[in-house]
């Protein structure tokens, strides 16, 4: 290969911060969405589906992203000049489809699973474009709302074998703790900031930070005395119950109080004190959802998160009315991810290559084969055939790189008998079998 | 609401050309998404997924979508000013993935689904974002691998409960008829442009058009007794047999009858001698299927077109390799319509709203109801729960209108009695059960 043949074609690449999925990935991502859209559909939310771009005015709206958001959103112009932007999240866009819709029927419960876009820097592990499966609920103020977000992610979680914990906080206890260590109004977004941090860096150095953002000592130990605080979540609930004066720190307790006692299982529950969720657009319950006991090489980063926003939609309305909203969005990257290490550590480092459950190999008998595969697939066994005229040990090896774990061998003979020849991939035990059998084999 | 308020409000809009996709009309789409995927994986097909934007050179490349498409295409720049758009179709992303993948194994069966985007005039019908739902399979000449595109259509339609013809010809074989017909080079794109109408207008004025392009009236009568042969897909082929002489036309015949005769079933498949398919990047195999004997208000455009293109990938390789490919796509959007439209005719005019199967209504029961969603939710039977805190007949009129199938009402003393009250919505019928026996019910 010269490089004057070079010169004529075209360097190929992605675009940067994209990626390509190649089946050995979607197979096991297609088994978190399904899993995440049966359980969505269990507790009654329904599919929406929204364009991929949006006008950029109702991207750039108040309450919706914010600056720094917009300044990440692709733009671009249709042919009549209109400026449009691809959706930075799928939030914003369900608001304005509930604001479109004034005779929608309240609640509106619905979830919707999609690709969402940021030009941002690309650091280890950020893409430009990347998916969210959310659900959300428009319309119901009551704290059941908010407990179907947490008892829904332990449905999935459950379902995907993950251990993790859900932590709850809501903003109007976690205003109330700053009011109660006299932090100022003017500091506490750098506050909400550098508690966030809590979870991945050293106290030292959030107090550090703290220091550095002007805080006082005193007040920085105060703050931290409420957050540490251990104990289980009625008493939290109890000691700051004695903390806050009468107001809206206590109705968040309330909210709290209402929102756990809904749920019949609180043991992977924890209302954790410094759970702050960096988005201004929250207004009450947060939610964030962590491996329990992450190892070494476990994924770290949270893999749901989400809370209630009762102030964003109504911008969205002609009318002021407020719609009240809170959902929860799932992190199918780092799911897929965490899975993807624990079926390596359960010891089963196959990578399944493709759906295929069993690749026939004619031999000389494709007529026949062909009514094989036929009702194979009637049968709902996923069945590829050879398409390549290849001989026995090539169509192996090909059955053996994807991982296909069987393989039916029909040589004239064979047909001739009515048998055919069963290869397990993984044990290579081989069996001349009835196509009746077979089927048998297949579908246990 | 004054004009005042109105002023501080957006006035909201979708992007023009784009859609939104309530839950009446997700439910139907995802029941045929289903559908073609289960097919497709029973055909081998392996799901791969490419980012929503390309480089734009690789959206231009020569035997890409032609300068027609690359005008619709919407451009933007990232933070870095690459030249980036929106892709058109799912063809050019896999050609580039299979271009960036030299070790992939042959053949490589790939299957893809999701929108893409055109920036044209907006027309009936005509949107600026839609989905395509694609199956290729690369690395293969054999003709077995574009009678698995039809054998795949058979299946889907059948399982769609939709009447079918798939339309076959193949691009040699037109190339041959044209010659035979004395047809110039330079004339070929303006009658294959003219013939490809022969299915939506009058046959007269199909001839008018090619009497306008300059074609002697002579030849347009010897197109016309050559396409519109009626005979059995077997003598067309033998027909045509005596018509050409050895070379590509004869070698187009040949590729015909192979495939035909991998087919168990060719009651749906015709062999469609003015069958042109406008884009220029066919070699051999092309396909289109269609109602049978469309009615009235049917669907009348193409449920599924495709065909064999053996150039394209070439060109996105560094080497000079040929990669043969073939595929089918199907037309989510013309398939969901003709669906609502038969569901219609048989009466079923009920439009699901909801995915929810039962409705609970606690009477100051929620603690208790609670439970039952959990259970039930459990059980495989998807749940809604009141959120609203509302009176019995205000969520009764809820679950009407959205459509849901039964509403279980738990008031104090039925609770007591352990009992529980199972409404049909349908019916109207009411019934006092256990909980095991709801779940019986529901189930069924």
């Amino acid at each position: 290969m010269g490089n004057e043949s070079k010169e004529f074609k075209l360097e190929l690449e992605r675009a940067k911060g994209t990626r390509d999925f190649p089946p050995e990935e979607m197979i096991v991502r297609q088994q978190v969405l399904d899993t995440l859209r049966t359980s969505f559909e269990l507790f009654g939310f329904n599919p929406l589906e929204t364009p991929i771009f949006e006008r950029f005015d109702v991207l750039a709206s108040k309450y919706a992203g914010g600056a720094e958001i917009l300044k990440e959103t692709f733009k671009m112009k249709d042919q009549g000049n209109r400026d449009l932007g691809l959706r930075y999240d799928l939030t914003v866009p369900a608001s304005r489809f509930v604001g479109m819709n004034p005779s929608l029927k309240m609640p509106f419960k619905r979830y919707q699973m999609g690709p969402v876009f940021r030009d941002g820097p690309i650091k280890l592990g950020r893409y430009r474009e990347f998916w969210q499966c959310d659900v959300d609920t428009f319309g119901s103020k009551n704290m059941l709302a908010d407990a179907e977000c947490v008892m829904l992610a332990q449905s999935v979680f459950r379902k995907l074998n993950l251990d993790v914990v859900v932590e709850v906080s809501n903003r109007k206890v976690l205003d109330g703790i700053l009011t109660y260590c006299e932090i100022p109004e003017e500091k506490r977004v750098d506050v909400i900031t550098a508690i966030d941090k809590l979870k991945k860096v050293n106290i030292k150095d959030v107090e550090k930070e703290l220091q550095e953002k002007g805080i006082p000592s005193e007040l920085i130990d105060r703050l931290f005395r409420v957050l540490k605080t251990t104990a289980t979540n009625e008493e939290k609930i109890a000691k700051l119950k004695q903390l806050f004066p009468p107001g809206p720190a206590c109705e968040g307790l309330k909210e709290m109080q209402d929102l756990l006692s809904s749920l019949d299982d609180q043991s992977n529950v924890v209302f954790e004190l410094g759970l702050a969720r960096g988005l201004a657009y929250y207004t009450g319950t947060v939610f964030e959802g962590f491996l329990r006991n992450s190892k070494e090489d476990d994924v770290k980063s949270s893999l749901c998160g989400g809370g209630r926003y009762d102030k964003m939609v109504g911008n969205f309305l002609q009318s002021n009315k407020e719609v009240p909203a809170v959902g929860l969005s799932f992190g199918i990257e780092p799911i897929t991810e965490q899975m993807k290490i624990n079926k390596q550590r359960s010891g089963d480092g196959r990578v399944q290559k493709s759906v295929a459950q069993v690749f026939i190999i004619p031999i000389q008998t494709v007529p026949f084969c062909l009514q094989v595969a036929g009702i194979l697939r009637k049968e709902g066994i996923n069945t590829e055939i050879d398409l390549m005229d290849r001989a026995i040990t090539k169509n192996l090896n090909y059955a053996n790189v994807l991982n296909i774990p069987f393989v039916l061998i029909a040589g004239t003979e064979e047909v001739q008998k009515n048998r055919l020849k069963l290869k397990n991939m993984k044990s290579g035990e081989e069996q001349m079998l009835t196509l009746a059998e077979v089927v048998k084999v297949l579908q246990s």
